[in-house]
């Protein structure tokens, strides 16, 4: 697409500023039908960005994403237009706002709620730097749930600085928006009482609204004001939108249209199996219920929702709150299985701790989206989970090495009653299913080699049997074993093996996982352990397979060490 | 103290109920002069404990108190007077609320901002399993405005479900409460506009209040309207209590009598230290700004927030967003210091992540009462601190040998341009101030022995000291090294050094330490590592010492480790 001046934004006629939004959108459409990314959110907030273009002047003055799901338009509006169909490729355009991707980019996103936190703390630094410029911040109405708002909000009246909160209330997280901010904010404008109370002026917010964010002629008054209004003190600006505004498709299934993102035509989605054995145990047993944040289907539970709505809890984009809902659900003799992305887990982390594992409850994480999730970039790589549940007293942690397995795991969770992580990535392979035992290891491959390799979880095992397949070829072998629990380990076998050389494969970070807990284990043995798993560093987005291979788990690398090692005897 | 009967409680008169407070204040006030504990938050919700314990069966109804700093009463009356003496000791009855102390103990707690959710997930497990009993959920104004709060309430009206939601309101968190949530909060009865627009009501509560928690006339009536309004639905009864009540040096004095915790007197609080570095640096720098989440005096900072005012943000008890908007600050060119306790910085893990480490932004995060701190428990220990971190790329993690090192750390951190994390018990000695070199470890004992022992951080230095003067009265030694920075570690100095033996000592869990991280640098090499560090268990209240001794980092455990590969040579 061609590139933007601020000025064609700045001058355009209304007809023109419509002309530009159908092209946008028309862009948009095309970029992410070829590249996957965010759509619905993106085609629903196209004049609202337009307009915020039109009316304040970037990057002098600064504008806040929150997660960033509708930051496209902004992207081609600020110079990046002629990269746009790089968008969510390796080295090209990033599907979030980043900092160092643009000037215009001030302050990077990708998990829900910190938009609110990080205005106030760009408007203080230049309150303090004796500075002047508008800083907004642009917030969905889903995110606007999360607790960090809230902590926000309650921060905001009394930091003595000005911000403009913009509410994109589409009625939507990446599922129809659930909770009672929701209908408060829904009825902020039609209820008399609940205007009368002014209750965004109680945390020092003017408040404006409800404008249609898709009609220009309401949106451009309304920001020329609310920018006016910033002269004296904070303003909230509430605009309604269309998810999916102008492409009928998507403006009638705007979850379905969330996100795109090409599927390997050869592999099936942990979710999905997932989602059959929980309704499978759910039939059996009572206790079983599942707690999710703003998301069913990509985790495959939209039948167990529809199934067992009584047991079924989608509490928002909240997920601390919904980590102590389902420690408290199992102190009160339930059985929760609570499903999330490995990413968004971490917000969780103190909770996971304090809640679950410090009581001992029998709670089962179901993470999804773990090791390198591809073109969504840095924030949403599930390269950590690893680390940060290896630490925490009382977890078991399973990671099984195809879909198979991870229906093992869940049918054994059943009678587990201690809290237990499985983590697993999007696609893989069906695999078979068989029993499992807690904590122990599975041989792959057997043979009197000098040399075992452990691997974690599908990719690691994958890349470990066309390791072998060229170990074989060139005349070598090595014993592969499925490291299918990261916590326990099995410490009887890793410590009664006998193998001269280790080495281990996962996919995450490298401090804390399972290569620094078979080292541990084999501290006082003769034997060298080697561990590969991702470096030290935030990985961006691409492809997965180019990803892992760049950033520490390249086949070829692993062929290499072993083949050293083998000749090394 | 003699043990309480329910229906002592229950057949009371007023005056006998009045006495009996009295009696129960008094053994507060004795106990935690002894014990050291919780004092104006308990003294302040004395008459409130004794009131629910009248309305309510208990066990059979389930309360859960949010932090469970006003539990004492609670415990009590409900079996444990008799034990009371041995409050926070080891062995003896906890500070907090725990499950597996007694069945009155529905939910354990320590952090802030569980208790509704908790509440939610306590009351659903009870629908589903068709029991019946009430569940209340015990909050302070304080806890209110973390987010968890939020999440939780926009939940409750979608959940359908009851309980009560007492509110406890006495104006603090452990300093004055401070935003706007609480301005709103005390207003809800006096505005009519405010009280017409039925904020509570709109998130599925009924809600009654203020009324005065002191005052057994005013309070039981309101808490069985409270219970009979429960048959129908949820309820918020807004109560307001005096912190420190009936005695006037308390309630004088609230903050300062909030927590008592007998310090050594041969020591020193690394937070007072921590003050004056602060407040140094911001006299020459303006970019210099404080961050913390309702602390201040316990951190050191009391004398910057006097001296910087329009620099120094206290944000309530909201770890995350005090995260958020520190790195906004740093994103703004401001150069923000975050203080807070090892514990409650777990709260804020994804943000360290995705805001300050994931952007490379020069926050610097102080982390105080890092390691064992004895008698608040489980929930207060800073034991997983340096793992949780060292996963972080990006991040630089430092630990002071004494106080004279953070104060070289703090005056080297103000050239630092990216994420650094310095973490430090609570007391220490002075010690000697010498610049630091990122990242560079120094030797404090040089030998040419074949063991060299790496020691992180004041606890783990001091045992290093005491075994090699042990050692050496046994007539061998070792080379002591001060592992001052646990990322990025020496890498050259440890693989530079050529000894057979290596030890470490820390205090945190082993998995994702020191020890792995020095192991994993050493892995092709000859040499053996041998960690010490906590067990991966959580570690309950007691002394630090004997807690320290008993949980992994026991000085004649390490000195016998010493000995023997000194023998083996």
């Amino acid at each position: 697409m061609r590139n933007f001046t601020r000025s064609e934004v700045k001058n355009a006629s209304i007809a023109q500023l419509k002309a530009l939004s159908d092209a946008l959108r028309e862009e948009i459409f095309r970029t992410v039908s070829a590249c996957g990314g965010h759509l619905s959110s993106n085609l629903g907030t196209v004049e609202l960005t337009v307009a915020l273009h039109r009316v304040f002047e970037f990057p002098e003055d600064k504008l806040i994403f929150d997660v960033g799901h509708q930051c496209y338009t902004h992207k081609l509006l600020s110079g990046r237009a002629p990269l746009f169909h790089t968008l969510r490729k390796e080295g090209g355009i990033s599907g979030f706002p980043k900092r160092e991707e643009s000037e215009y980019d001030c302050y990077g996103t990708g998990h829900a709620g910190t938009a609110i936190s990080a205005a106030l703390g760009i408007a203080k630094a230049r309150d303090l730097q004796n500075e002047k410029f508008s800083v907004i911040a642009l917030i969905g109405d889903g995110s606007f749930q999360n607790g960090l708002i809230y902590e926000a909000l309650n921060s905001l009246g009394v930091l003595n600085t000005n911000v403009l909160i913009v509410l994109n209330d589409n009625g939507m997280s990446i599922s129809p928006t659930v909770g009672c901010t929701h209908d408060v904010l829904e009825k902020l404008k039609t209820e008399k009482t609940l205007a009368d109370a002014k209750l965004f002026e109680r945390f020092g917010l003017t408040y404006r609204g409800v404008v249609n964010g898709n009609d220009f002629e309401e949106l451009l008054p309304a920001l020329e004001e609310a920018k006016s209004l910033l002269e004296k003190g904070s303003v909230l600006l509430h605009v309604a939108t269309k998810k999916g505004q102008g492409y009928p498709f998507s403006e009638n299934a705007p979850t379905e249209t969330h996100g795109f993102s090409p599927k390997p035509a050869s592999q099936k989605e942990y979710a999905a199996a997932l989602g059959e054995e929980l309704s499978a145990l759910a039939a059996q047993d009572r206790r079983i219920a599942a707690v999710t944040a703003a998301m069913t289907d990509s985790l495959g539970l939209r039948s167990f929702f529809e199934s067992y709505p009584d047991r079924a809890f989608d509490v928002g984009i909240c997920e601390e709150h919904a980590c102590v809902l389902a420690a408290a659900l199992a102190a009160g003799g339930m059985k929760p299985y609570y499903a999330i992305y490995s990413t968004f887990l971490q917000r969780a982390f103190d909770e996971i701790i304090h809640d679950v594992c410090g009581q001992n409850l029998p709670v089962t994480f179901l993470i999804d989206r773990a090791g390198i999730t591809g073109p969504d970039g840095e924030t949403h790589q599930g390269i950590f989970d690893l680390s940060y549940l290896s630490l925490i007293p009382n977890l078991t942690v399973a990671v099984p090495k195809d879909i198979g397995e991870l229906r093992a795991m869940v049918r054994m969770s059943a009678e587990f009653s201690s809290p237990l992580a499985i983590r697993y990535p999007r696609m893989g392979e069906e695999g078979e299913i068989c029993p499992i035992e807690i904590g122990k290891f599975d041989i792959l491959h057997s043979t009197t080699s000098d040399i075992i390799v452990y691997a974690a979880g599908e990719t690691c095992v994958r890349i470990a049997h066309e390791v072998l397949k060229r170990a074989q070829a060139e005349g070598f072998s090595f014993t592969l074993v499925n490291a299918r629990f990261i916590k326990p380990l099995d410490t009887q076998f890793v410590t009664g093996r006998k193998e001269k050389y280790i080495v281990t494969l996962e996919d995450n970070v490298l401090s804390g996982g399972l290569g620094d807990g078979i080292a541990r284990l084999m501290r006082e043995s003769e034997s060298t352990v080697i561990s590969f798993g991702y470096r030290d560093t935030f990985i961006p987005h691409g492809e997965i397979p180019s990803l892992a291979k760049k950033y520490g788990l390249d086949p070829d690398e692993i062929f290499d060490c072993l083949r050293e090692l083998h000749a090394r005897g």
